[in-house]
Parts: structure tokens; C-alpha cells; sequence
């Protein structure tokens, strides 16, 4: 899982900062997750494949979350693509994007599959072979939705040599990755553990922007490997943060500490601060494990380090 | 007149090329010419002033020449922009944004006085103290315009020298700039030549994009200083030109020739093109002052030389 990071301003970008927009790639699918103005240049500057991204996830319909999107349809349109794209975002925008389409006589070349995004809880709305999305309820001046992405545990990996030593059938295989025994010909019974070696842990993303903060929001996205989480302000300013539904770098360190999450990215910086690396020294006031999104940074959810 | 170019690319923008945004600095007063989505960063990125801008010009509704409009709106409006803004724009483009507008809740705060643009013949839009604006129709898929940004003559400049020679008061200062003699105390008359230079030549900027080739577009903007005509293909592709409304070099070319302009910039390439020296040289062979509009670039009107 390989998160990078393609917009960090707030509702005002500046000339180094881009408005919201991030790509996770997991097993070379691409999750698109808010959609700011740009996002497509932004994606052709840093070489990501346009027909990787088959799901978009729009947070909620403040333009510098959507913005982008109209821009990008188009492109996808002209590109000729033909898979259908699974857009998620809140309820009522897939009438706001076909009556906007249709303003502009849009006819486009694939099918957008639309999920709705409501309610107070959080809901599973994608399963796949290899992870799960769940959206969640974020505190924003309009309704907003976090998303966690959560790989499954994988098959357990055979040890090639074991098949040859005890002459294992390619029939059996897949149920021995499984986690099944095997039994030999003269009937000893090789338990599942002398012949494999446990998957790798499955790693884990969240997204969490706009919102203010609430102490809920830590257990949507307990243990998280990754988390993102808005910091528009900084801690001098807690009053503007909760009038406008935005977070302050100790909240988004709150949140990330609460969470036990492996490592927080802090990133929607107000475009009053040039400079954000003070911002992370707050964060760290807390969390330690905080970094800045940086437009056109990548960050490996499970590695804790400097990315 | 100096001409920032924002945006050079097609409907497909690419990691070098923005969508088409133009900005015209007359008198320190900016004008935006087509919106495309990024607009807002590129005037960042260019340190153009928004506060400068109050009049935008929308040539046709086509995503890539209008979908930076929403965000540029919602900035101005963030940075508490009071002055209204004079929007210029296919007649039934109001509605579109109005309603986008509502969806998104976006409360503006500053008027939008729009100026709505139809009909198949010139008309002057803007009249002020220092420019013209006309707009032209173009021909492409859906309806389009050009414009024509033409500097009024300026008054005469008096020569200081002579105001102390003639002791002349300084009510008469104004009459005289526009033209009037001088009769001194005793009576003699001293001629307006005597006391007064020219002013400089008035200039003139065009902007043509999207269009085909078609031969009255010359006499639109005939002997223009500067003019920006689109050319998305190579000579070679005159066939896809004319079946998707767009230009060749050599129409872009002719057009400038025809027209007796001063100085052709091409732009608006296709996606296919990264290297675009070729689509330079293809449209000297017919006008040989051509040159490529860059992202970035400002070109000034008059100027005939290299930028």
C-alpha cells in the first residue's frame, strides 16, 4: 500500500500546494480519494497510470475536494475508456455531476457506478478480493465522510521446498495455503504449520478530512497502520478551527494517539503558513510519528519512517 | 499590453501544459481570457494579483476552457472580494454557474455582472477609458468567440519645457493635451505641434481559440498587433481540423497573414505533440513572425521580437 499525496492546501491553494487529492495503490489498483482542482495535471506530473483508477471516493461537496473531477471525467472520456468507474461520494451529488455534465453536453464513454454516502455510522462500501473500504462519519460544516482501507490477510505463503520433500499434489495446494494440514501417503499428518509461513500483516490507510475534532473519530480508524488527518490550523488557533469545522494540529495528534495508529500525516494547511514545519513539531508535542503531506510525496503505510 | 499565457494544451492538458487561461495587462488592469481548470494556481505560481482582475472572458463552454472558473470564483470570494466582477460569456452560461453555484452552496461575496455573448457578427462588450473589447464569433462544435482588446489613442503628451516657455496656466493643460493651441497674453498663437508629442501608437491583442479555419476571421481582427490564434494540429491533420472545429498551423498561419497581424503566438496543442518547435516552423513557412505560447510566457503587444 503506497500512498501519494497529489494536493495539501486547504480551500485556497497556494503556488506550492494543490487542493485535496491522494492515490492509494494497492496491488497496482489505484484509489482515488477527493478529487481537488488539478488533480489531473496532478496525476500526469507524477507518471500515475489514468486506467489504473477505478474508484473515486469524494469526502464531501466543498469544491476544493471536487473540483477536479469534471476535468478529469472529461480526460478519462477522451481517452477512451471503457470500464465502468465507481464513484462514491455524498448522496445528492450524482445529480449535482449529471446535470453539470449535461450543462456542458458531456456524453461520456463509460459508466460512472454511483455509491451514495450518508448516515452516522460507518459502512462497508467496497469489498474486493484484496481489501475493504469503509466509510465514516467525519464532523464537517456539511455532511463528510472519512474512508478506511483495510487489506485482507492474505493466504499463508507455501515453503516450495516442503512440496517436493513430501511430493505434494498441485491439487492440494490451495488448501494448504488455506491453512489446511496434508496428509502423506502412509497417512502422517504434516501439520499446516511445518509447511508454511504466515501472510504478511495486512496494512491499513485512513483518510480523514474535513472535520473538527470528536473523540469517536479514533475508533473508526483504531490501529490504522497510516492515517491522514487535516490540520488546516495550528494549536494557537482552536476557536476558528471548531467555528469552521477544521482541525488543529493537536487534534489530528489526538485523533492518531487515541487510534493507536502506526504514523500520522498531517496535511490541509491554511494558506496563511508558508512554512508547515513548525506545524509538525506541534503535532509531535503528542504523536511523535507525524509527518507533513507534501504534494507529490509517497508514503508506504507499515513503514514507519521517513518516507 | 503584456500577455501572460497560463494554459496551452487542448482538452487533454499534460504534465507541461495547463488548459487555456490567458491574463492581458492593460494599464495594470488584468483581464483573464478563458478559465480552464488550474487557472487559480497558475496565476499563483505567475504572482498575478487577483485583486487585479475584474473582467473574465469565457470564449466557448468546452470543460477545458471554463472549468477553472468554479474555484477561482470561490477563492475570490474567500479572499473577501467586494468589487463586482464582469463575467463575459456564452448567453446561457449564467444559469449553468448559478445553478453549480446553488449545488455547492457557494455564497459569493461580490457580484457577478455577466455579459452574455451570441450572434454572428462583432460587438463591442467592454468600453472604458483605455480599451475596446469586441467579440467576434468563431467557428467551432458548439457556439464560440473571440476577442479583440484595443487601446484607445492616449492624449497628446506636452512637452514640460514649453510650459514654463509660455508661462501656460494649468487649467488650460487638459484642452491642450487633447489637441487645442495655446494663444498667450499678447496674442500670439502657438500651434498644438509646438507644444505637444504624439501619443504612442494604441495597441491591439486577439484572442481566437477555439475555431476552424474560416477566411472572414481575418478581417476580425485586421492588423492586430498581437494575435493568439489556436492551432491543436499539424499541417497534416487538416481532415480531424475541420470535423472537430479546430486549426492547423497553416490556418492559424493564414489567418495571421490575411488579418496583417503583427505577431502570431500558436497555441492550444494537441496532446500528442510534446515537442511543439515542428508546429512553429510548419506556421513560418506561411507567416514567418510565429511563435509558441508557453505556460508561463508573457508576450508584449507591439513587440515584435522574441519575448
Amino acid at each position: 500500500m503506497i500512498l501519494t499525496v497529489l494536493g495539501t492546501s486547504s480551500a485556497l491553494p497556494t503556488s506550492e500546494r494543490f487542493p485535496s487529492a491522494h492515490v492509494l495503490n494497492a496491488h497496482e489498483r489505484l484509489f482515488l480519494i477527493d478529487c481537488g482542482e488539478g488533480t489531473q495535471m496532478q496525476l500526469r506530473k507524477n507518471r500515475i497510470r489514468f486506467g489504473k483508477i477505478n474508484h473515486i471516493f469524494i469526502s464531501h461537496l466543498h469544491g476544493d475536494h471536487v473540483f477536479g473531477l469534471y476535468g478529469l471525467l472529461s480526460t478519462f472520456s477522451l481517452l477512451g475508456r471503457k470500464d465502468p468507474l465507481h464513484l462514491y461520494a455524498p448522496e445528492n451529488y450524482n445529480n449535482i455531476l449529471q446535470s453539470h455534465l449535461n450543462d456542458f453536453d458531456i456524453h461520456l464513454s463509460f459508466e460512472i457506478d454511483f455509491t451514495p454516502l450518508s448516515g452516522k455510522k460507518p459502512v462497508q462500501i467496497l469489498d474486493d478480493k484484496y481489501l475493504t473500504v469503509t466509510s465514516f462519519p467525519l464532523q464537517h460544516r456539511v455532511p463528510a465522510f472519512g474512508f478506511l482501507f483495510r487489506e485482507k490477510l492474505a493466504e499463508r505463503n507455501i515453503i516450495k521446498e516442503r512440496i517436493e520433500e513430501y511430493n505434494i499434489p498441485t491439487v492440494r495446494i490451495a488448501a494448504i495455503k488455506k491453512g489446511a494440514d496434508f496428509v502423506t501417503q502412509d497417512g502422517t499428518v504434516i501439520k499446516n504449520e511445518e509447511l508454511t509461513l504466515p501472510p504478511s500483516e495486512p496494512l491499513s490507510y485512513a483518510y480523514c478530512s474535513d472535520t473538527r475534532y470528536f473523540k469517536r473519530l479514533a475508533s473508526f480508524v483504531k490501529g490504522v497502520n497510516l492515517l491522514y488527518h487535516e490540520a488546516t490550523f495550528d494549536k494557537s488557533k482552536d476557536d476558528l478551527a471548531m467555528t469552521t469545522g477544521h482541525s488543529t494540529t493537536l487534534d489530528a495528534a489526538r485523533t492518531a494517539l487515541n487510534a493507536g495508529a502506526g504514523r500520522l500525516l498531517i496535511g490541509h494547511f491554511s494558506g496563511r503558513y508558508r512554512d508547515i514545519s513548525f506545524l509538525v513539531d506541534e503535532a509531535r508535542t503528542i504523536f511523535p510519528n507525524t509527518y507533513a503531506a507534501i504534494d507529490g510525496k509517497s508514503f508506504k503505510a507499515g513503514d514507519n519512517n521517513t518516507p
